[in-house]
């Protein structure tokens, strides 16, 4: 992945929560932190890729998370600041940590938010759509001018409660991106090349499903790729593992501007990267002292422990 | 893998279990028919190297599955026939297919069981200690001149009920090989990164954890390798994947000679996808119909599927 000279691609557009989480797990507890799709896909793709995010956070949003996202470079000018409080997700994991258990979501802010996409934001060649309302995802796809690239991800709550607005987001997407649960749960199929086949039919041309700690993936008309997870011997908090994912496959898809086989597959490796990161720290940390040296290395080894020839 | 030439490397022997299982998914079911880890190790093996079986059978075994293993080129001459009924294991599986149920186990011959080996046995120089009591594997060990390579399978049943015997075993081998959660129970920790590094302790060179349809890792002390699994949209029973692998894995070593880093990663990609045909059908049906010719194929498309490049 060529990250060493810093970001220098196609800038990217990604709307989604910015939270204050509360977590548990079994190896400690964090209590009010930055968290939010949006962030750890911002913060993700930041590495790859200018970024432009879209969102809506309380009077309480603390001014050192603001540097803290624009230290990152990203720009923040469609992170819109309301009256109340910012989004709280608070919940934990046992030591299943592909599964997270949600004691407490308060939309506050995000209620009756409605993006209203800044002038430079609209022409935007690549776009990732994190976890939220797909009604806010579908406004936000009407002010783009013909994006290239649009990725979306989603979750049960929005299959459950909005099943027809979710296939009418995919409909529109170029790159799905989902979990295991979440790919059986919107096609109604137990076997996931099974599903994965399926939600291709609903219009996306890619569909990547991320499988926790067994790795993800990627089904096209033409082709299938296996991405492993990187082997971590402590995961701290698993929370934003899959924004993370996702952030870096769209920033590492604009730095290039490839979109071709090759490019999704390095992309998908540079996602599966970033996300072992994420996890080794609660909140946005270990991404916040990040260096391009480390996300080269970790590659690297990537390549090393998958790689096997014929005879 | 070079398999179209037929097998022509150095022999392997395999001792286990050969059984008549009764098995129901939930894609449907089978009584009475050929099983045992020792049955699906020595199939598989057989299409890689020359393989000579120990174990016992009953008065009941049927001449046709006999036959069936003697058309594989398997020599028989260490499968005993002894007064009384061949084992017998009874389970079934649900929509988890990664974990089998257990409703019956007769050990019946296998009770009173002395392997005594061929004179021509005993300088095989591959070695496959499939699941059984790990006193059986290490009279087979004890019968053995020095062979080049052992490998070696085991169990929830021995690490709950000899956990002596099965670590005695441990030392004495160059490979270990286990699935997840024996890995996770014989080392007491539950992150399968830091089981593999303790079980490396217990003796072996070669650690390979088995995942089932999440794929399998090997580590040594100085490499790890991911393995996928071969994706498939129907699984009809998956018993005997495991041996299935371990057999493929210990034929593809014998059958090069090789056992270097290459080579053991070359001989788990054989396993995956030996094991990837053996689930498509109930016992060994679908491995006494398959080819070399497909064996490759699939041997191919995995490198397909997994291939991606930095930069």
């Amino acid at each position: 992945m060529p990250l060493s000279q810093g970001p220098a691609g196609g800038p990217v557009l990604i709307v989604g929560s910015v939270a204050y989480d509360s977590v548990r797990t079994p190896f400690g507890e964090a209590n009010e932190v930055l968290g939010g799709a949006a962030s750890y896909a911002s913060v993700s793709a930041s590495f790859f890729s200018p970024v432009r995010l879209v969102g809506v956070v309380g009077e309480d949003f603390n001014y050192e998370h603001v540097a803290q996202l624009a230290h990152r470079d990203i720009d923040l000018a469609g992170l819109r600041r309301s009256p109340g409080k910012t989004f709280r997700w608070q919940g934990y994991y046992e030591y299943d940590l592909n599964q997270a258990h949600t004691t407490a979501t308060e939309l506050n802010v995000f209620q009756d938010f409605q993006p209203d996409l800044p002038a430079h934001y609209r022409d935007t060649p690549f776009v990732f759509l994190a976890n939220i309302d797909p009604g806010l995802q579908l406004s936000v796809l009407d002010q783009m001018r013909r994006p290239k690239i649009v990725a979306c991800d989603t979750m049960n709550f929005w299959i459950e409660g909005a099943p027809d607005r979710v296939l009418q987001v995919l409909a529109r997407c170029d790159i799905a991106l989902m979990n295991d649960a979440e790919a059986r749960q919107l096609s109604g199929e137990s076997n996931l090349i099974a599903a994965a086949r399926k939600i291709l039919n609903y219009g996306p041309g890619v569909v990547v499903i991320k499988k926790g700690e067994h790795g993800s993936f990627m089904m096209s008309r033409d082709s299938y790729f296996i991405a492993p997870s990187y082997p971590l011997e402590e995961v701290r908090d698993p929370t934003g593992a899959g924004d993370t994912f996702a952030g870096a496959l769209i920033g590492c898809l604009a730095r290039s501007g490839d979109t071709d086989d090759e490019a999704l597959r390095r992309a998908i490796i540079s996602g599966t990267v970033m996300a072992s990161f994420a996890v080794e720290d609660f909140s946005l940390n270990r991404l916040f002292r990040l260096t391009p040296e480390e996300i080269s290395e970790r590659c690297h080894q990537l390549i090393a422990m998958t790689r096997f020839s014929s005879s």
